[in-house]
């Protein structure tokens, strides 16, 4: 595979070209509106699959958006490698903060990728990640290095928490027979110390509403007399946690793994500067639960975090009014153990329960997912180490993630096999976030990395 | 002015038909993409006062949106009556839970109004109130029964605090020299049982802007690691009341009027029905500060309340997002003795002085208003409790309202006079709130009941 950087390098104009064309089409899952675009997104995708190279490529229906299949088999005794991805993006909201628009593709240089970085919705998550697997099995088939089979599994719901994909893997476990799943949706420390991701936290996310009065009323000939929606959603969020920023819900840390000092402190040895994280983002201290560090807090910590709020009036000027709702948007973020359903439970439980006389609770669970650890003592992980240190020239460090990929554990249970999470993004793409990016750098190099993980996973496998 | 009853029954049908237009123009004042609405409902309501018989009718502009004045002085021995009211309306959100479109009038008999109701934006509050002071007016001109002088000022900016109506007082201050200020912008008890509003409340209207990191973040990369914005500000709001539902800020309370048992005894008399309160907005309790009564809580007692609260993704579907910024729109209700600007001071500092390192706070004051209270021994009240004994057959009871009009303790202080507040709104006509409407019934009674109060006025002013 010495050519495979060659092979980039001559080609990578078309790449990025063929990425932006990918990224126009704003296939926003979470929103209705936008419906035939991700159809049509699906659609791209296979196109660019047939194109690469894959013997079978498919769009598979399922109760929600098309899941894009394709294999190229090579050799039935050869190792099967899954490539899962998925082709819907975030909502590009608040778009007014985009500098550009979030579904015009532009290169431009930063600080951080003085070699350019792509500017869209998706160029990281995951449009950017899953068309470097892409791009990788063409050189692979192009060259005829490809060493193993190959299968890929690109799915539309991720950012709505995969709703079909297990439906989908239940009934497809022979087609998906695999012997190691491989996914870029993470990140990695920087570019000069890559990292792979071998936890992922679980998700339970949910919606409450909370109603008061049966219509919105004036605040003047009502205020203070009635239990005012908001007021009641702020004081009951505020519940959640209690000083020292622990979770409140009865039983939320039964089932949490509790990692050794000694864990912790191999932890801590991974590179992180406080002053730059916190220059980073602008802000005058960090702030989290009690005795656990920044990293701890966003890896090995379950947390829970209002990510939408809402309710009464939110135009120009001032209306005194009692709003009849107050919604949030809340989100818990779960470690090994701790069963995102039970959790949900729980949470559901608590919160009617704290709820004042005055006002009626509903809570309406989105979706969730199970965290999940990749043994660092696996082939999977051994070969995507190799291929890290090959290609960027220095080992990998295995990390905890914070995020979640709610799927992973779903595919260890169903197809009985491990994931390997081989991430190149950077924590400061402002994935989910205005002005996302992909560095050019990031992308060309997870493509050079790929290959190599397949020579050396069949390698490995023997 | 026997003949009132009659020359109403005979003018009905145009009566409703002119309010009608008027409202069908989106007058809010709240809202720049209506401006050149709310200009035309000046125009409007000048054109009307013209009809009606007054003699100078002018458009007065003002830093903000025009006040429309009007006079008709036919001795200057005898008493001028000053009519206060606004053309301006709430804004109509949310749309979507309104029957029928905010500005396309219609009427629809209630359980209350049986014999119909007008329901649009601005029904009752203001122009179906202020409109009845028209077609009194013209009445008492075309009837030659016009006891006294009149003036008019009827202005455009009441929904946002009226920022130039105290530029205007200040400047015209013989121009708007009066012996009562009359205003229509509050409600009585019932159908059957008239009352007059002796107290109205201050207000203080801020909205608070908490700041966390500089842009949204992933909320499983970020989530339990820095301030969300979202849990920080409801934490802040939760905090600004203690568990009997006392505000927290320091010095609130200093300066409250406390009333003595007796009075408040004497308040207690009203006729009220905490059932029916409670089954009218479909609420299982009532809420409110410990020790005082839902009448006292809504009439006597300062108040604080969230009118309005945002941040993060508020749209369809699940987004794992740590938001930048988290807003909300907050109103406190003084009592008499409370001066507001002291108090927008107070819960500035306190707001601030609660935030927690790793957000950074933003105070932006809306506006405000003293309390007041009217004596129910001056000419005006009497007045008033005579006119609506004669046209209700029942005399009306003095009551405290919730609510503010913060121009009437400025009218006081700049003009030297007193305010008598005769409304003839209802509790249930859903003002500020979808589905506002004012009952013909009220609508007609206002317009008798106003002529009965320039007589009296005039007779006890001898």
């Amino acid at each position: 595979m010495d050519n495979i950087k060659s092979y980039v390098q001559e080609h990578k104009e078309r790449f990025i070209d063929e990425l932006k064309e990918l990224l126009k089409i704003p296939s926003v899952s979470a929103d209705s509106a936008y419906s035939q675009d991700v159809i049509n997104t699906a659609e791209a995708v296979k196109e660019s699959l047939e194109k690469a190279g894959c013997d079978t490529v498919e769009i598979c229906e399922t109760p929600g958006y098309p899941i894009v299949y394709a294999e190229k088999t090579i050799d039935p005794n050869l190792p099967t490698v899954l490539v899962y991805g998925h082709y819907d993006v975030q909502p590009a909201d608040p778009v007014d903060l985009w500098k550009s628009p979030p579904f015009e593709p532009v290169v431009k240089a930063t600080e951080i990728h003085p070699e350019g970085a792509i500017f869209a919705r998706g160029a990281c998550d995951d449009k950017g990640q899953m068309y470097m697997h892409v791009k990788a099995m063409e050189y692979m088939v192009k060259n005829n290095v490809l060493p193993c089979n190959v299968k890929f599994m690109i799915e539309g719901e991720e950012e709505v928490g995969s709703p079909s994909l297990g439906w989908f893997v239940e009934r497809n476990q022979k087609k998906l027979k695999n012997d190691v799943i491989l996914i870029s949706d993470t990140g990695m420390i920087s570019n000069t110390q890559p990292s792979i991701t071998t936890g992922l936290r679980g998700l339970s996310y949910v919606e409450v509403e909370v109603t008061g009065p049966n219509r919105d009323l004036h605040s003047g000939l009502y205020g203070g007399a009635v239990a005012n929606p908001l007021n009641i959603l702020a004081k009951m969020i505020a519940q959640l946690h209690d000083d020292n920023n622990h979770i409140t819900i009865p039983g939320f840390y039964d089932k949490v793994e509790e990692l050794s000092r000694e864990e912790r402190d191999e932890m801590a040895k991974a590179p992180f500067s406080l002053e730059d994280y916190k220059n980073a983002l602008d802000i005058d201290d960090v702030y989290g639960e009690a005795t656990y560090s920044t990293n701890e807090r966003n890896s090995i910590r379950p947390t829970l975090d209002v990510n939408g709020m809402w309710g009464g009036y939110t135009g120009e000027g001032a209306k005194t009014v009692i709003a009849s709702k107050a919604y949030a948007k809340i989100s818990m973020r779960l470690v090994p153990d701790q069963d995102w359903e039970e959790i949900t439970e729980l949470f559901t439980k608590h919160f009617e329960s704290i709820a004042p006389k005055g006002v009626k609770v509903k809570v309406t669970p989105h979706h969730g997912g199970q965290a999940y650890v990749t043994p660092i003592d696996s082939i999977g992980y051994r070969a995507a180490a190799s291929a890290y240190n090959e290609s960027f020239g220095i080992k990998p460090i295995p990390v905890r993630s914070g995020g979640s990929i709610p799927i992973v554990a779903l595919f260890e249970k169903e197809l009985k096999s491990k994931t390997v999470m081989m991430g190149f993004g950077l924590d400061s793409d402002a994935i989910h976030s205005p002005n996302e990016h992909f560095g050019i750098f990031n992308y060309l190099k997870g493509i050079e990395t790929i290959p190599l993980f397949y020579k050396y996973f069949t390698e490995m496998s023997k």
